[in-house]
């Protein structure tokens, strides 16, 4: 397997809904792109006994962890711990990507 | 605990050796951002039973995982599973800031 993966030559978009692209996957963790056309949403959910990590490289995110919703831009790391509601939603004007860490992989 | 955090405005340097600043940490999971002056560097090393995600944030990074020594710019992301060596130097010109993510918090 490879060690390396360039975050923005694998960030894909899809016209109907957000795309998760994977960059790395171990028994421990995943690591992934998340990208959002405007308007597109992760739902609000939770996860049981993994805690998650979103970093935003590019654009505009909402990001909600619980009550607390905030809209940030790229440099804004966000946890997400297990069985807390958490979702995001791309406000615009531009792409969203998000770089997504969660441990374990559920 | 708050759920968010600047990457940027934590991003702290020290002039005798790299700064690890910790944005996050859980039973899971620490998300910190290593910075880096000229020169600087996290020496080869490995952890048992951990894995280890790098992505670069600013400036330019020489990362070693294993064998495969690479010079990446802001976008590169670098997994460095358990019982791998790995290592970062930054070669310059410019400040380096990395994110860091490990599972399980060792």
């Amino acid at each position: 397997m490879t060690h390396f993966a360039d975050a923005h030559a694998q960030a894909q978009f899809a016209a109907d809904k957000m795309k998760k692209n994977n960059l790395f996957t171990t028994e421990r963790l995943f690591c992934d792109v998340y990208c959002f056309e405007v308007g597109q949403t992760q739902t609000p959910h939770t996860h049981s006994g993994s805690d998650k990590v979103y970093y935003v490289i590019d654009g505009r995110a909402r990001i909600r962890v619980g009550d607390d919703e905030r809209d940030v831009g790229p440099g804004t790391a966000a946890l997400a711990p297990a069985d807390v509601t958490h979702a995001v939603t791309n406000p615009g004007p531009g792409r969203l990507k998000v770089l997504v860490l969660m441990a374990p992989k559920p």
